[in-house]
């Protein structure tokens, strides 16, 4: 009773009844990893616990998105070793190729209302998209998950934020997300759940965005209640609902109608400004990708944006879809044509250049207009090249312009 | 008088008529250079030669295909460094995401039948696709032709390969060119050119196939008259044609009718066998791509063997297209989706992990079934990894089976 989201889903999961601040054991639905960490939390498994079998393998799903396919021998070594111990275990692998760790648990209903899904990324907030309460761990509390099958949780105080009215033209979530950064800062949801309310009518991919970076401002999750349009093909668990005696931290409200284009400037996430203050700033790339920003919509609206017209020679423009799933989407309606004959740079679904590890790091005097979710010093490659963080819409009219641009001017 | 295709085009440019042996200095029509070696041409260029402008910037072409999207500040800050050099000199530059040097050159229809296009890439042969005297050249050898508008050349003794009947089923002009390198050896053809005959009736890709290839036997040049169905649309010079009272170092023989599905054994291009005598050998990636196999006519063929199929769990199955032209066909009729839903790995258009600098870099233990020109030790990764090499049709069984097959027996 009068309990915040993350409280019922930890509640039920610790079989009584849970408040913020307490501390609870609790067996994840769900525990992820990627390539990246995968390998050292195998090392940590066995070589520091000494444990050699995980737990429960039908608990553990492994995604490569971060360096997919290789970029070097030791990735490529790296990998094989996370094969060969999944075929082992019998843990699922999606593989190469299929796409970004966040986006292929939701595709495949692994993430779903109610549950607990831990992952060895911070973007894991992703998974209350859904409804669920995802949540970024270290590879020595992922191992532990492995070997135990248990992890303990902290119950996370929650920031509400209250949103009214329906995005304008060429706005949207990504807008909101950044907003959020904007209002709360980098570490004003501290270890806390950031909860979301008046947007059952927002579409998953939207919801994903708004997950996906609540981590951002610090939080532990965030997260929509699992109902609306969006929600209707899911089974929500009877216990799981609206609470309207549920109190929080702090409220936020946000106004839609009255929302900006927000752009967040280097090398800080929560340095955001209204686009105004930015435009014509010149870039050398736009990246369209990542767990925040590369799905079938983002690429559709995109090609809405390019179609009959031509990149800016001075720029690249990466387009990276999140998955082979919303790639293909693209690819069956004409957006990937569109996107190639704009002079777009499609590459393998996955993280693409975000962590530039590949697939477009940034050199010394780049400067990036992206759609992913942070824009830290050297993020996606040399630490003098500067990213700056907004919506497709703008990474669009940016691509088309080489300069940073409103959509709406175009 | 009594010409092969190659004195023919070198006795027009050196304006006098010249034989095997001969040295001759010209102006080549086209100079290409691609993101791997243009910083050290530039270098040269202006650091040993101490020439600051080059000749002529409408000879020059810049292709960024090698590392493109780069993945790592090194090849990013290189790639700026020929981008602001391109941009200063007013060479024309094909950007990340265009294509593979060689089809970029080919479909732009800079490469034609007569001209002479010099390349800082070894696979150059490629351009006696289209009647052009296609050959490598190492940075220095570009760097002076960059400052100088000129070279010089030895004109290359001719090989003359005689091919009659057509192709079996799933047989095709990789098989071919595998049959050659199998018949001359790796240094059977060196500083030769290799003149193929009887294909009129061929289509471009395969004759692109065959050219990029020669250089595998040592060749400077392969080269394939420019008449027949596929060469319709060019203007053929009226001083080329097939003269013949030419003579020829060596003349070969070929009958597609007897031709069986060829593999290229780790580690040497012209360890080259029937595919029946390493059918089953199990492979953990297959690899289409290249200047050699990367264009749409081979992508379909793919995707119509893996339709409603899919790829083995144990394989990853890497697709690069050749260009994003080529990728474009593949997405208006559907190939992408057939290959992503038979869940191959799609990567940006360009070289792919055929040198094995990123987009799939093999492993230790990786063994490869690759649609590229070369299995050295190493290419394509780890030092113990292996390359076989086949054609488009054998990657595809490969891919479904997970050991190489025979596409015959699908």
């Amino acid at each position: 009773m009068n309990q915040t989201l993350s409280e019922q889903i930890l509640s039920h999961a610790a079989g009584r009844e849970v408040r913020a601040g307490e501390l609870v054991v609790v067996r994840p639905d769900v525990v992820m990893s990627h390539d990246s960490l995968s390998p050292s939390i195998i090392q940590i498994l066995r070589e520091e616990m000494g444990i050699h079998n995980v737990k429960d393998p039908g608990q553990l799903v492994i995604v490569f998105d971060h360096v997919a396919p290789a970029s070097t021998v030791g990735t490529a070594n790296a990998q094989n070793r996370v094969r060969a111990f999944a075929r082992e275990q019998g843990i699922r692998l999606f593989d190469v190729g299929r796409g970004i760790c966040h986006q292929v648990l939701v595709e495949e209903g692994i993430a779903a209302p109610g549950k607990i899904v831990l992952g060895s990324d911070s973007h894991s907030t992703s998974y209350g998209s859904v409804g669920a309460f995802g949540a970024g761990m270290g590879s020595t509390d992922i191992a532990l998950t492995w070997g135990t099958g248990r992890n303990w949780l902290r119950v996370p105080e929650t920031v509400r934020v209250q949103v009214r009215g329906r995005f304008g033209a060429f706005i949207d979530a990504k807008d909101l997300a950044l907003k959020v950064c904007r209002e709360l800062r980098i570490s004003g949801a501290n270890y806390m759940a950031v909860e979301y309310h008046g947007l059952d009518w927002l579409a998953l991919p939207g919801r994903q965005t708004l997950a996906s970076m609540a981590v951002e401002v610090g939080a532990k999750v965030g997260i929509l209640p699992p109902f609306g349009e969006a929600m209707k093909h899911y089974e929500v668990p009877d216990w799981l609902s609206v609470d309207p005696g549920a109190s929080y931290t702090r409220s936020l409200e946000i106004d839609l109608d009255e929302l900006e284009p927000q752009v967040a400037i280097p090398h800080a996430v929560d340095n955001v400004a209204d686009l105004a203050q930015v435009a014509g700033t010149p870039v050398s790339v736009v990246f369209l990708g990542t767990c925040t920003n590369g799905r079938y919509t983002d690429l559709r609206q995109t090609a809405d944006l390019l179609r009959g017209r031509r990149v800016d020679p001075r720029v690249r423009f990466v387009v990276t879809p999140a998955s082979s799933v919303e790639m293909s989407r693209a690819a069956a309606d004409g957006t990937l044509e569109t996107l190639l004959a704009a002079g777009a740079i499609l590459s393998t679904p996955g993280c693409g250049p975000c962590m530039g590890r590949h697939m477009g790091t940034l050199g010394d005097e780049d400067v990036c207009l992206s759609t992913a979710n942070r824009n830290f010093k050297g993020r996606m490659g040399a630490p003098t090249s500067q990213i700056y963080l907004a919506s497709p819409a703008v990474a669009a009219a940016t691509a088309l312009t080489g300069v940073i641009t409103d959509p709406r001017s175009l």
